[in-house]
């Protein structure tokens, strides 16, 4: 049985990816895109996510338009320094798009979890808006989704736009704070293992050489690489990111260490903002049992997931065994 | 040529251990102890203090009481779960002690600073109150000490009094703010490394076969160690904690990683409150220079620091070779 799966996005470069792979992995049932304010401004994350979504010939897959900024008001801030003035490292190209689905992402998602009772996973990879939104409109959505698999945060590992605070996190702390409130079961993929999950050169080539979504992520990922190389790793390659919490939630990631422990977001304004507080004092011990914790944070996973994100890409369009003909 | 050392305590079982090693390393040259709230009430410190420090026949070493709270007001809250009643996890004896000095530990920090410019280290293994004070008394102060070596404070390990601060820097955080952000080096011995550094039955049976000050500690160590057995190794251990930065002062820590990074203490009273904010965001690229820093995390050190403690606190009382009489 497929997972059904709501992809949040505010997309973003590894947004492409992740939305490939959810789009095209046969144990996931992506039941819809929507957008969210984040990386970009969120009408550019919808068109970027109806174009991903054409390219992989899934035009059948509805995209809901979100929140443009913050939950609790204040400006937006964006990241197109990392993802670039079109949130395609610079590499979109200007075929049309269809049109978004006639319905806000929030009520989308509630819609979506009320028709489904128990089988949907939420999975955000942008700010939280969208979803404390959901929250918002339907205070009983906790009982009725399988669950929340996010990309955001950070445990252990230091964080991206502070030394402790991870973006999606940081962007929208009051929304993210509501969601790690709401007792429903979370998997956080934070940077303790996305920043380990590396897209590399060797990757890229093999992208580059495959049907036409590979061969757009190739040209899509190339500015990102640059961005890592510069202010991360030394060399050209990428963190996956959002594709990690989408293998999550399709039970596609080898987890070797995900302890469940409570998980609180630092709202305060002060130097932590948008820390994601996560209790691992149990480490000494193996990480007892957390009364009422319901937050998997994912510590240790099996770094083979990105070679297996980019052969399921890469496999797409390839020519079928026998047919000579793409898919 | 011995370190100058000031050695600001809170006595506690791990501080006793460190005082220990502080006043019987031929490497350090121990100007004074100072003594502050935290583990326990400032005067119970002080009596610790003057009675370890004569268990090692150094009671030339002058110890001047300090701050009974924290800097900012509000209440002292003390470890008397972690450290026994008497500080001396219940083994404490009541053996009368001499006066402590005529003179603050602020005071007495800034007077010996100012005696040998450029030449003390100050190395506190309590809250940062008297630190702070001594600030206030003298600005120039940063400029006139080889630097200041801490126990306190979590880099990338959780906390222990919340899942992200530790207990020195928690019980005053106003403190602790003033002194990271003084422009003098620093060296931080946080739960990093002081977790991973432990005294094991082993060790403490080696301290309980020497001479008097060997067999102090080893009974002081007994409830410490129960302790940890509960809240977090699981078996009987102490972390060695306070001795970690007496031997990063006097050059005996095999150091292996501690990058020069900003830190910022949180005191936002959030959830954060408390926190050692390092900047740790360099550590996919070997922590490059970070301008203005001027504070050492350690992150990786040599656990063997553990047995040399105990062999030297063993070795004091033990039969010279040849004697047959104790030292």
């Amino acid at each position: 049985m497929a997972v059904k799966m709501i992809l949040d996005c505010d997309t973003g470069v590894d947004d492409a990816m992740a939305i490939m792979y959810a789009a095209l992995h046969p144990d996931v049932e992506l039941l819809a895109a929507t957008t969210v304010w984040g990386n970009v401004e969120v009408p550019l994350a919808t068109r970027n996510t109806l174009r991903v979504l054409d390219l992989v010939g899934r035009g059948d897959v509805p995209v809901a338009e979100g929140a443009a900024g913050p939950i609790a008001g204040g400006p937006a801030e964006y990241a197109y320094d990392v993802h670039g003035r079109d949130g395609q490292g610079g590499a979109a190209d200007h075929e049309p798009v269809r049109a978004a689905a006639p319905v806000g992402a929030a009520q989308q998602i509630v819609d979506l979890v009320r028709a489904h009772p128990g089988e949907v996973w939420i999975v955000p990879v942008g700010p939280l808006t969208n979803i404390a939104a959901a929250l918002a409109i339907a205070p009983e959505l906790p009982g009725l989704v399988a669950g929340v698999s996010l990309m955001g945060g950070a445990a252990l590992a230091p964080g991206n736009v502070t030394p402790v605070a991870e973006a999606n996190i940081w962007h929208d702390a009051e929304a993210a704070a509501a969601v790690f409130r709401a007792p429903w079961r979370i998997v956080m993929a934070g940077l303790d293992v996305t920043m380990k999950i590396l897209i590399t050169e060797e990757h890229r080539a093999r992208l580059a050489a495959a049907g036409e979504a590979g061969r757009y992520l190739a040209r899509i990922l190339e500015h990102y690489g640059e961005f890592y190389r510069e202010r991360a790793f030394g060399t050209w390659a990428c963190a996956m990111h959002d594709t990690v919490a989408v293998a999550a939630a399709a039970g596609a990631l080898d987890v070797r260490l995900a302890p469940v422990v409570h998980v609180e977001v630092d709202t305060s304004g002060g130097p932590g903002h948008g820390q994601t507080i996560a209790d691992l004092r149990g480490v000494y011990r193996g990480y007892p049992e957390q009364a009422g914790a319901h937050c998997s944070v994912l510590l240790d996973v099996d770094g083979r997931i990105a070679d297996e994100a980019v052969e399921l890409i890469v496999a797409h369009g390839a020519p079928r065994a026998g047919s000579g003909v793409g898919r």
